[in-house]
């Protein structure tokens, strides 16, 4: 297929160079031109404005936040204008129901569809093209995307022809995550002060009741008490549940765990730890237990 | 080995019919007879009176709480009178850590030994002799004890030799499982209102990032709304996060998500559902959000 | 001195009447005419749109909500274009910090001044005179606008000369009922459970630590159980916690009982009480203990 | 009257001085011995013992904690013993719900009467015979008691026959208190970041909404940002905070905000701050928002 891409952080790399690979033609643009150098070595096409990466039957877009995408779509020489009639914008960014909303609209008045296509993997899955992507959008346009997502990822799941359902289960996901993380810095606090090893109560946990990847990845994390560098940045999970608590209220579901996470974020941040891993909320839990 | 056994609920009645299938010998006990008679068609012997049951170098123990193992070991014609010197006590219930150390203290006195070992796994587990047993106590008595963990387990954590530490691990565990419990009833309370069927987001979370056992049975109950008949009571679960919190106390470790999840069980079981199963937390979640 | 006032809700229409009984020339715009022909007839003039109120050297609103004075502000015929170089802009609203940012810069390059000051106070006190005026800006401006304050209040309190502080002073306050009212539910829940009469526990509190009038209103209305009707709706008591966190989570400020106090609004508003008085979190209060 | 007394802390000593002046015959206990001393140079006859202070038709005793009262009550030499029959125990101190209940029930046993008669003031209060008394028990009973309670303090509260009633006020009292402060703090770290005057803060606070005493003094403490001396540890406010939520977990009363000040208390607690005036969980709200 014929794609332009737009973003190319660490994650947006990683796809479309799998897009590539897979034999798609990719026209890619990035702020900072060398992102986009780097993938033309290896086959891409660069488009020298957000315009000329929209002159393809297909855009997807994998931007930093609602900010970005909002640069992008509503922008100067944007999206929106670029895009043809009948296109389709994938939008793989994580953002909020709101924004995933507003942009449903945009492109329908425009004559073009929006798939939200939000991811769950961290780089490495990006690159080993074994990412999971939820996808939500008109039935017709998951079927035209399908190549594209096969491309990048080891399944599809599709939550209905509303997009923003797409990012809302995303936003939802990101917050067990991160409540798992605060839960296991408390276990880990209450333990340690009681004399436990925490790598020996890490191997109970992940053998017993949480033989998940997430449980092993970040209970690692916490029994290193390593949290630089960052893999996923505190600053970054406090944007996320901050999307989530407002789909949370636009949608009045109270989510108290949510909250207490949201505080423990701000409260990370609010002393310097925002580039520190996510998980560096255990770090709060030690600290408040005198540890 | 010659083992008396006291405690023949669900899970006890499951772990001695094991100990007698192992080849060992086994006195049980139990206040209601009839639990012991089940037992002894399959090859146990009865004991009629706790005393009995502790003239045997070995006591296991799986009780309700702390109320019933106190008058086990300390009330009339008790454990700590009836055990002989050199005999060891092992305790598998799920007890407070301040018991724990307060038995420990009183069988050394006795000049015997304490050993905890309470066990993760659900009744079928149980019955499958596929526990995981975490112990704690002196190295020699958890040597000793190795025999009758093989019997009724699938693999033995060790995690130190103050056995309150298993204590504090168990209902650290309880804790996670609880915690996990009232962040999924958010998590499906936000998605169902936002329109997404419960059992594709049942689908994609236990496919991505939480592919573990736990998140797959509480996750299936409820989505599919069912939390009676009880797997594990919601007035049992108040109890273990009690206890959970009664030792954060004592070691001056804040638990904000524990207190949050004890205030919610008592909420519940005010509201009537303690005989409900514990994942009944995500019902009151749903019902917060007008669900 | 010569106002134009926009907003004739239940507080806008009694602080416009004492503008008027204090010699004031007052031209009053509502977007429902018959509120201000009420106020015509007692002295004030009518403007027939909001361009029209506009054309003094003072405007006062009092609006709803940041949607409302963005409307009267930014809109069509909007006060910005309307109001002349040198006139100030004195807004009254509960609004969010941001916006009170965002029309601090507006008016500037618009050649006019902007001056924060909400109250505190029910409309009773409005109508007697007697709120409490909490103005910000510049402080040339606040000393033009004092005989205004001086009709409406029975004290001004200055809190420095960036407008937005005074909003942000404002939601604190807010804050602080909101989360006295949650505390008073929980105190009137546990008691009520342990057999002590409401009122006989009112009196207490009243008569000892806590003899301030928002005790003494609130707890009344706790102790009768009387939540409709509203004096303050819970749903603007929600808007207002909104708020709050708002400007906490910008200022980067944990404020974890307003978290909670948010959370307990917004399942009151699922569960349809958003027309109750706000003071119904102690009803839900009582609800989760069982009563 | 003819009174013993037992405990000599601040609040019994000034207490017990105010019984000598108002000509009640005081023999007095205390541990430390030379505090008795110092009564006996103002009127008061030292006892040598808890048993020769129970020598009287009345005993009354403000002591730190529940171990304290069972020590006295209880313990070798005791007061259930030495008190005789008829005689009546006016409990002052601030303990928890069910050791009144037992206390209740040992008394009745004994053939006397038990009075739960807890205080709110500060030792200035104690002083100056201005308490504020709570109390409940036996109608007779308190009618013989009132006398005592006219000579400390300015008025007394009767919460009807169930002694620990008294107890669950003081304790709902304390808890309302020390949530007050957590809501303080964080209201002052907020406005703090957003460049408001604390002093100036206060000032409108306890000027409007808040005209309370116990707004004005813990507010000039967080204003001040001076802790120490402690009025009143907050390893006591913890101690208190325990109290209520035992009481509130024994009545199915889920009490979040008590709950989330307990976690605060905890987490000050095991970062040394035991011995700082309770109100320092202002200062770790502030720590939380980087200030």
């Amino acid at each position: 297929m014929d794609v332009g891409f737009i973003g190319l952080g660490q994650m947006g790399s990683a796809i479309a160079l799998n897009l590539v690979k897979a034999g798609h033609r990719v026209v890619v643009y990035n702020r900072t031109r060398a992102k986009a150098e780097a993938l033309a070595a290896q086959g891409a096409e660069i488009a020298e404005s957000v315009a000329e990466a929209c002159r393809r039957p297909v855009l997807m877009t994998m931007l930093a936040d609602d900010a970005a995408v909002e640069s992008v779509v509503f922008g100067d020489g944007n999206a929106l204008s670029g895009l043809g009639q009948g296109a389709v914008h994938i939008s793989m960014s994580t953002i909020s129901v709101a924004l995933s909303e507003r942009l449903t609209e945009a492109h329908r008045e425009a004559g073009q569809s929006y798939v939200a296509a939000p991811v769950f993997g961290r780089p490495e899955a990006a690159a080993a093209a074994k990412l999971f992507v939820v996808a939500a959008g008109p039935e017709a346009q998951l079927a035209r995307c399908q190549p594209l997502f096969d491309a990048i990822g080891q399944r599809t799941f599709v939550v209905g022809d509303k997009p923003s359902s797409a990012n809302l289960v995303k936003l939802s996901g990101n917050f067990l995550l991160a409540a798992m993380i605060e839960c296991l810095g408390e276990a880990f606090a209450l333990t340690r002060k009681g004399g436990v090893d925490p790598h020996a109560y890490l191997e109970i946990l992940t053998s017993t009741l949480f033989s998940a990847p997430a449980y092993k990845t970040y209970g690692t994390i916490i029994a290193n008490q390593q949290y630089e560098p960052a893999g996923f940045a505190m600053s970054l999970g406090l944007k996320d549940i901050r999307l989530a608590l407002a789909a949370a209220d636009a949608l009045s579901t109270p989510m108290p765990v949510a909250s207490l996470v949201h505080d423990h974020f701000l409260s990370g941040v609010a002393q310097g730890a925002g580039d520190s891993d996510w998980s560096a909320l255990a770090r709060f839990a030690a600290a408040n237990a005198g540890l």
